[in-house]
């Protein structure tokens, strides 16, 4: 009864603390503009006991995308590994800058199948820990961006639980998740081959083909499966239209939620591109999204490089 | 700094505490038998720190069945609740008695789907709240296993994510995982159904087609995709041989694991009954798994009825 009352007090003292305006700068690589201050305005809204914003800590759910929206996606990293297997593999391939969002799908089929779940995850890791990005020149841990390990932070800090929801197979993005975002793998949600189990070898074998794809409208059937709540914050990025559905099923939230796309418009800092259809930010203006601009918004995108 | 430091004096100290033998006992509803002793013993030895079978708290997933497992199966609860239903909606149906699996499946197929998740979840939780066993004749709650929730608490003080894997359907189980036992929607991995994204309502509907059934060989599936680890504990029970590939999956693991199947033999206080081919037992034998009787290693069974 004791200890239980002095961890309550602990509790309630550390949490007053990182409630009350600190020196420190949650957000440091955020430049101060008013995306962030939007964020900390809605993270400090929902977070305070006894505001009519307030939502209870077991409700605050975030999902982020992770191509475009948590590392660089040109070139997709997954399409990266899947053209180094299928090298090593021996197979015959268009060149990479020809293939089709079809092909890259062939290709994974190809190449990320027929093997058991360990040893898909043997080949992932090693190549996630050894491979370079081919035109940022830099190791793969390198292609995240830093302003969003200081959000993904923030929000935990304040109670949020953070889950991943990306068109990548869940089984390659596990693989890094835990490291790279401080992510653990049962929050990772995604793209899934199907799998047979065999009793043989007691493991899950990885079929060629695929039994879910988690992208633009079955977003929010992936998140519903997995989490059973909707997002009071998700966060995408202008593209390719995928995080749309995503967004707009947040917003169904029965609280305040937070809305917001990354728009790639830094061509000298990471790449710029955008949508054919302007899809993403058409809804943004529509429903109210935030979007947020990586040229004025983030004043650094990667991490530093460490030598080995 | 000071109060991080004095969390963890905090928390060493219940720590430390919850660790030496302690004058309240754990599992008061559980029998001095050989079944809570090899619990308590694997339990210590899993989460003692520089113990060779220490595993890292990350790591500690365990998994349990629900029908038959964390609460009585006979009948099958989801299936009362289908039945309710198709009164409800006017359905002519085979008498309760006479219906097979894939008659349930049907009736759940027809009564489960064609609204919107919440709508669903409306339903589930009205039924959950307010329905009683046909044969125990008490409300639905009661007819959980009250030496279960012990063993679900116990093994979360020890660092556990408790999990419930189950033939049931996530959407249902989710309207009770929680009040019952505790466990979050987010730890409830089963059989779902189809869904498309409505955007006019902004909701998921509920189409009549079983996207993924939870049971038997589809149970390390269905682990591997939400949790992306292999389960260190690992509970089923006899009955349809439902549990036997995920207590098996869990013997896969890289830690020293532990498996233990529910026996309904005791027709006095609950249910009694075998399995035809009697699977269950014989890969118990064979692999070494725990076979608890109810009779025998549980002094309780459900838990006292509350006047409202």
């Amino acid at each position: 009864m004791k200890i239980s009352l002095l961890i309550f007090l602990v509790l309630s003292i550390s949490c007053s603390t990182s409630k009350t305006k600190s020196p420190h700068d949650p957000l440091p690589s955020w430049a101060d503009t008013d995306i962030k201050k939007s964020i900390i305005q809605y993270v400090t809204a929902v977070t305070k006991e006894g505001s009519e914003n307030f939502v209870p800590v077991e409700d605050r759910v975030a999902t982020f995308d992770n191509d475009g929206t948590l590392w660089a996606e040109k070139p997709i990293v997954q399409g990266l590994f899947a053209l180094e297997r299928s090298h090593a593999m021996g197979l015959k391939i268009k060149p990479s800058s020809d293939l089709s969002e079809k092909d890259l799908a062939k290709l994974m089929m190809k190449t990320h199948t027929g093997m058991s779940e360990e040893k898909f995850e043997e080949e992932a890791s090693y190549f996630i820990k050894t491979a370079h990005h081919p035109k940022l020149r830099v190791p793969i841990r390198n292609t995240i961006y830093q302003p969003q390990l200081e959000l993904l932070n923030y929000l935990r800090a304040h109670g949020f639980q953070v889950y991943i929801s990306s068109g990548g197979t869940i089984g390659f993005m596990r693989t890094f998740s835990q490291d790279f975002y401080q992510v653990p793998p049962e929050n990772v949600i995604g793209t899934y081959f199907a799998n047979t189990f065999d009793p043989k070898s007691n493991t899950l074998m990885r079929k060629p083909k695929f039994e879910f794809i988690n992208d633009k409208e079955t977003k929010p059937v992936g998140i519903r499966r997995h989490i059973g709540k909707r997002p009071i914050f998700a966060c995408g990025n202008v593209g390719q239209g995928g995080d749309i559905y995503m967004l707009r099923y947040s917003q169904g939230a029965k609280y305040p939620s937070f809305q917001m796309l990354v728009n790639h418009d830094d061509g000298v800092r990471e790449f710029e591109y955008k949508e054919k259809d302007n899809i993403s930010l058409n809804w943004a203006s529509n429903f109210g999204w935030k979007v947020l601009s990586m040229k004025r918004d983030w004043k650094t995108i990667f991490p530093p490089v460490k030598s080995e």
